[in-house]
């Protein structure tokens, strides 16, 4: 493997931009492929069998683009499928369980971190049974909030609806005197401003993408395959859909213009 | 064809179960298949080329079950399409739009008609294409409602928070004194009592399963189609996921038990 190969992301469809904003600022020489799953979007409300048939398709498409490690730029996906991804691949890893369970375990002072996430990633328990490993005295309460993916993504982030509804998700964690707040889905930090409303200024708010980008970073260096070149690095993004609204969306979760777009077909992901 | 083969319906998900109902009601001697393609739903936020490639996809699985006739159970489906639906099938093809359109055109007596549905269907303008067609007098004034389908299938049916999005979608086709309003969406009866009271008692809600279930039978006694038995008929479900609320959502939007579910892998629909 060369330090020169770029390093592959994927998630259900954009929120995942926002852990490539993490990783580029932290490691800006580095090469990205991107892929968003936008033809089937979003994976929350799917089952476990068919997040993990996407995630392994998703994983192929990178794999055949030489990627040198793979993100799982998705809660959902990290959740559900990140053992059955590192059984079949043979290059690193990373999830976003790990590393945000990591921050919001050093972080807590009183021992009490809420979780929120896709029903998926809540049902299936990733970030409680992570964080108990980390700590076993952690005391951890959780609350799927499936409306905010569509509130993301539609930009209601200032909005009195999301408030109620943010307040509805949200106010019996607060009521458990949580300090820390894992944020497990990469859309949610769009939402940031009203989440730290709704839960109070004394809690913390952990996201995905911080704390994946030092994991991405130490992972690298470990292995000798930081990329030492003196150039910024190129960034590629492939989606399965183009929909009217995606490019002014990406370019919300990214914070910058995307000039190249490619368009993946269905069928060069469900064929080997 | 067989006037016992069954009648093929399909939707991006569970909501064309409320066209079922309405069909069953009607005609509950007809033999039913739905596929609903809940691995990738939804449809009213993707392109207008991935909706067409999955409606094929769902139509040519329906086609190898001998059905007699298909509904397009979908609005979106419905809007983007239709056409090459019926240009590629040799049974006949009922979608969503033209019978919806054709009942408010009759049922308005201020010629101003709201239609409300996903922005795919807004954007394609089918129903206003459509009821301009049927009646060039007629005012129209619509809006998408991208919210209301993760609300309707959150179950989020009497809150707050969804009458103050319903405000925000709403109230510009109250000021304009509509009296009839189009549900162009098949999960929208969900939220029926918010979207009335919002829109006011005296406008005249339509929903798309009744006049798509009078067309059926239309169809069919003209072609000499119906199905004669003095049986009920049987009723199959496919979908391509089965996530873990499916069936208590599924049986909400029909309005009774459902026993048989079958689930159908993405291969058989991509494949020819």
């Amino acid at each position: 493997m060369n330090r020169t190969n770029p390093i592959g992301f994927f998630d259900s469809g954009i929120g995942g931009l926002t852990v490539v904003k993490s990783v580029s600022r932290l490691l800006p020489n580095e090469n990205i492929i991107y892929f968003g799953d936008t033809a089937r979007v979003p994976y929350g409300s799917k089952s476990n069998d068919t997040v993990i048939e996407y995630s392994i398709q998703a994983a192929n498409f990178l794999l055949r683009k030489n990627v040198k490690l793979l993100v799982v730029a998705c809660n959902t996906a990290s959740a559900i499928a990140l053992k059955e991804l590192r059984r079949f691949l043979t290059i690193p890893v990373i999830g976003m369980i790990e590393p945000g369970a990591k921050m919001a375990a050093q972080t807590t002072k009183n021992n009490k971190i809420g979780v929120i996430g896709t029903r998926a990633t809540i049902n299936n328990k990733a970030y409680t049974n992570e964080l108990q490993r980390l700590n076993s005295k952690l005391k951890i309460f959780d609350s799927p909030c499936p409306l905010f993916v569509p509130l993301a993504e539609e930009g209601w982030i200032k909005n009195k609806a999301t408030e109620l509804i943010a307040k509805e998700y949200l106010l019996p964690l607060k009521e458990k005197e949580i300090d820390t707040l894992i944020m497990g889905c990469t859309h949610y930090p769009i939402l940031y401003e009203i989440i730290q409303k709704v839960v109070g200024k004394k809690v913390q708010l952990i996201d995905s993408g911080s704390p994946a980008s030092y994991l991405v970073e130490n992972y690298l260096s470990g292995r000798g395959l930081l990329n030492n070149s003196n150039q910024i690095g190129m960034s590629e993004f492939y989606v399965s859909d183009i929909p009217s609204k995606f490019k002014e969306v990406a370019e919300i979760f990214l914070g910058k213009k995307i000039t190249h777009i490619h368009k993946v077909e269905l069928e060069e992901l469900t064929t080997e």
